[in-house]
């Protein structure tokens, strides 16, 4: 919502990390988003695996990243030899371009840092065979960029039944491999994080390997780069990665204890419509409609 | 694209502004986004109208927006009352909401700065009814939140054949009037742009006014607020507002000369399908598809 007056804001719900978008008042006939959320069962979140988690360090503070290990377990597995070795430790982001992705690298580039054990390349992974042993909770919305879309393990997928294939999508804090036009030149020693309107046509193009599930707002406000493409023409323009850490390898009273909605509970159906069809006195047209990228997945810190 | 090292960017062709993905090699069958717009011609071209740009002055710079006064008639020459007053004129941005919008107000809000001469309240445009001699580029491609979309006058927007009915969208750089709950609370006097994923269902339920046509990475950059629904907190937090005028206003040699693609012509038409079904060898899979908000329109500054 857009309220008008700043004073308005001291009447409205506080909203969940991930929502954002509150009811001013109970809706008279329908649940809102909040209170859907409020009247969550324990059993509807998930704890993050400490095995599957990021921590990217930053002056600003902690970005936390939840890998799929699922949907790219190549491109993940190598990615976490990286973040064991500190290859990330002390490089940049090289990158920021408005509305499309913020992108980290070794600076120096070719001829820099060594990618110690892990592989400097490896097959695609843009996409995954799907198998019926993988959950989907389809979203009933026709999307225009894949034939079926919904969540898998708590990511927004795409999936295309006739050729039996999975993949991740380019939404909001999408984490990618960033690779050269050889497909199979990507190895995750650079990353970058969808910061734009989603960019769906890199989909089944790129290996996605994860998502930011806290702490995008450390990434989207970095300065956008003035070279082609959004790349930083001077090296004191590039924000600096402190660290890149496994959860598991970080002590236990140092690491962000979240907890993540799951996508397979009625809770997780029951928000969707409350998008779909906003009832709050707000929204005079509800939209009857939502769209994959509009709908963030709520997280929580852990409750004690 | 995303390279995987920044050495390779040295051999990308630079982008137009408001563009953002080239091309690392002429596409052998279909010709890209960046050689179509290399070879448009003048005539594909519009310039700015003075008295429909307005100029929103900040310390990082100058943000250009242009206004939709077809589409919301009231709205506009109300804004523009308050532009000629200098309401706005030291007032600040009071909100930034990631993935979302940026919004500015009197941060004193009720008691606050004097609308002058400009109305408190007009009767809601969230849509105006079609008429037959609207232009309308139609997208063949099918669209969740609206039975047609499309361009008219330059601005993405929904039609309803049915209801007779055409309104702006929220895409990307979307300027609309914040409101209370009564659709009739909104008057200009506080705007919010969108700075995330296209929030498509306030489409019919705010009044989009216009669209930021340069500068877009002055606003998506402002610090998120750590309030509810991403209001700052201090007023330090804020981001000050130097002035917004209208371009007429502003001295010829002063003004910011822009000319923006037009929406209705066979160079349009050709770098939406280009879009649609990228060819270049960065891409193994063309999407067959493009979705509203994802198509920027290029702007350039008026050659001379």
């Amino acid at each position: 919502m857009i309220p008008r007056t700043v004073a308005k804001v001291s009447l409205l719900c506080a909203c969940v990390l991930g929502g954002g978008l509150a009811a001013e008042r109970p809706a008279p006939k329908a649940k809102s988003f909040t209170e859907i959320l409020a009247s969550s069962q324990p059993s509807d979140w998930r704890p993050l695996d400490p095995d599957n988690t990021l921590y990217l360090e930053l002056a600003s503070g902690r970005v936390v990243i939840e890998l799929a290990p699922t949907f790219a377990p190549r491109h993940a597995a190598n990615l976490k030899t990286l973040v064991r070795e500190k290859y990330f430790d002390g490089l940049a982001f090289v990158r920021s371009q408005d509305n499309y992705v913020v992108q980290w690298a070794d600076p120096v580039e070719v001829g820099g840092r060594s990618l110690g054990t892990a592989a400097a390349s490896l097959p695609p992974e843009f996409t995954t065979p799907w198998t019926p042993n993988l959950p989907f909770t389809r979203l009933a919305d026709r999307d225009g960029y894949a034939p079926q879309v919904g969540f898998s393990q708590g990511f927004p997928v795409g999936r295309d039944p006739k050729r039996k294939e999975v993949w991740l999508t380019h939404c909001y804090g999408a984490v990618g491999v960033a690779r050269d036009s050889d497909p199979t030149s990507g190895s995750g020693s650079s990353l970058y994080v969808v910061t734009g309107h989603a960019p769906r046509h890199l989909d089944r193009n790129f290996c996605v390997i994860g998502r930011v599930v806290l702490g995008m707002e450390k990434l989207s406000v970095l300065p956008r780069g003035t070279g082609a493409l959004g790349f930083y023409e001077k090296p004191e323009q590039r924000t600096p990665i402190l660290a890149l850490r496994l959860a598991s390898g970080v002590a236990p009273g140092e690491r962000t204890e979240l907890e993540v909605l799951r996508t397979d509970t009625k809770t997780w159906t029951a928000l969707v419509e409350a998008r779909r069809n906003r009832r709050d006195d707000w929204y005079k047209v509800p939209a009857g409609y939502i769209e994959l990228g509009n709908l963030p997945i709520p997280v929580r810190p852990t409750p004690k």
